[in-house]
């Protein structure tokens, strides 16, 4: 049995430390592929790093590793964490990178015994390479969470973010990330939309009223609109452009939804 | 018989978009080694991923499924594709961004059907993990184009490029895209520089006249050259340097070569 | 036997040459995994290149195949290379970017013959993809070096980089390479701090003094330190921030070891 791993850091692709992980992954995983989730996650954003997990998590195969490191703590006394719902393991430091895992019913966590899980010599500053990437090579090669580990009962968990606020006309939500298109991805669900009027319509600060659409195809080219996009969450989108250049907003600023 | 996989899409490699795309493919085909052409074709330009699967697909393994996702007119009617060449296939919507598979002789097309094609819940917004990545794994791992979809005899293919002008003195081609090294590529090729005379030159609009040469090496530090370029095109280099940022030249520019 | 290969460029990933390289490996290799130790090398930095290969080399699988492409003198008379230590093989051109490989003991070195290497259509400017490729994949595939070349004795080795100089108070060396979160890397490594006294520091040119430390995590939130990172050599860091926006230095810049 080998696993895929799916990769996910905050270390970019200018510097090779990507490549020294994926190294000693395919090291001791020779035959497990090795699968980027992104390497984008801004310096040290655990928070980003968990919602990445969230945004993948719902098409992982059943049996896989993910190797999530964005680790301001390394070297600390924080635990290096395995966490494992199943054949589906996670892999990080318990700074709640792994938060998405550890919602899922059944989530148990492991605290990593760098002996046991075959770190070699141990550097202070990236344990990404030294005790993460054996650990996660170890789980995707067959070894149980138990073999690396030992049980812990109280894993660092991310309190979740702050959701939209009801309001007397609908909702206000807020941005939460801007993709490569200039999209503005909200907090507001799918379900804030519910019993939706045929005039429901999504509020910018700058005053604009933006119509509500099934898919970026539907608007004239440069007009802007808001729709669910792929991750189930209300977007800002504009047709051909860049809905963050046209408006000048971004991550914080605050998207009234409009019933 | 499993096929590798070659990606290729306008998603940039900040977001999870790739990623997520990736974890549908390992899913449905784990044993498909997946490869990135590049994912950094600019947002929606279905011109510039043709022209991105033309620079590659003469260094392609005779079996392999192309996965090109740029669509502007994701979730709107435009059709999904499959096109096959013998053991060649390219997955991605009918907006031309398959031209170059298309313009092979013997290429057939097929209208992807989501539900033979073994798609899941549809989001109106990127049907790259939805629908044509659950394609592409399926002619991947052994599935033929007629058991996912169903012939079409008119996709859409862009129209050629605007060659380079005959003009008295040689031809006038463009600049058509520029490179990591700031190396200008222009649609002149090799052929047009036949029957050369030996001191044939490249002239640019800021009247610099540039000598031909056929490497990057013939030249001083510092000095402008053009060469015919891996793609077999004609490019304006700059040994040590930027041709790009030199000459303040980019896409579009009129390049002169005098016979 | 099939080796993993290993590629380093300075082809960034905005074009499709990462791509064409990759699709001759998995068509002459189609079993080897393909692993990114980075792009992001800057044009034609040959040392650089040697740089990366130095901090990862340590983590390679003993058995494997760098394919290392920063090739400034493409096309012109410098020999194409194939460098092999035990099971490891570096290809690529002599310039001087295997240099880490050429110094470890027994290293043997071949200058690559395109027709055996099974290269085809040579072209003057992209011998990555049209010679180093088939050469790497035939490597990695189980030729020997004998069998794709002739041996040679003089390949270029890089002179050492100039190392730290030994002062009155200390050492003084300098930044080699600033990486993604801002950390400035110098050539100062572990061994300049033996014999430290409890009160060691760095000065920095700015007149700042930064303690010692183990690990990022031990200094407060925007704290200047440094430290001893994970490829050996004292680095100066900011817990939470990016030392070399605050100090506002950058490569060269001299950083002075006080013992």
């Amino acid at each position: 049995v080998t696993k895929p791993i799916f990769l996910l850091t905050d270390f970019g692709l200018e510097d090779t430390y990507v490549g020294q992980m994926k190294a000693v992954l395919v090291t001791r995983a020779p035959l497990s592929p090795q699968i980027d989730l992104t390497h984008s996650i801004p310096p040290q954003d655990v928070r980003g790093g968990a919602r990445a997990i969230d945004d993948t998590l719902a098409h992982l195969p059943r049996s896989a590793v993910i190797l999530a490191v964005v680790d301001p703590g390394v070297g600390t006394d924080r635990r290096p964490l395995i966490v494992t719902v199943g054949d589906l393991a996670g892999v990080g430091p318990d700074n709640g990178v792994l938060t998405p895992l550890l919602r899922l019913p059944g989530a148990r966590a492991h605290a990593i015994d760098p002996q046991r899980a075959g770190a070699a010599a141990l550097s202070s500053t990236f344990h990404g390479r030294d005790l993460f990437a054996p650990a996660a090579a170890g789980l995707a090669t067959g070894s149980s969470p138990a073999e690396l580990g030992e049980p812990v009962d109280d894993p660092v968990v991310l309190p979740p973010e702050p959701g939209p606020r009801r309001t007397s006309t609908g909702w206000t939500g807020r941005v939460v990330s801007v993709d490569r298109f200039g999209n503005l991805i909200t907090n507001l669900r799918r379900d804030h939309l519910s019993d939706l009027p045929r005039n429901a319509a999504v509020e910018l600060p700058t005053a604009d009223s933006v119509p509500l659409v099934r898919t970026y195809g539907e608007a004239a080219a440069g007009e802007l609109i808001a729709l669910v996009g792929s991750g189930g969450f209300v977007e800002v989108a504009c047709n051909g452009g860049s809905a963050a250049e046209i408006t000048g907003l971004g991550v914080g600023d605050a998207i009234e939804l409009r019933l």
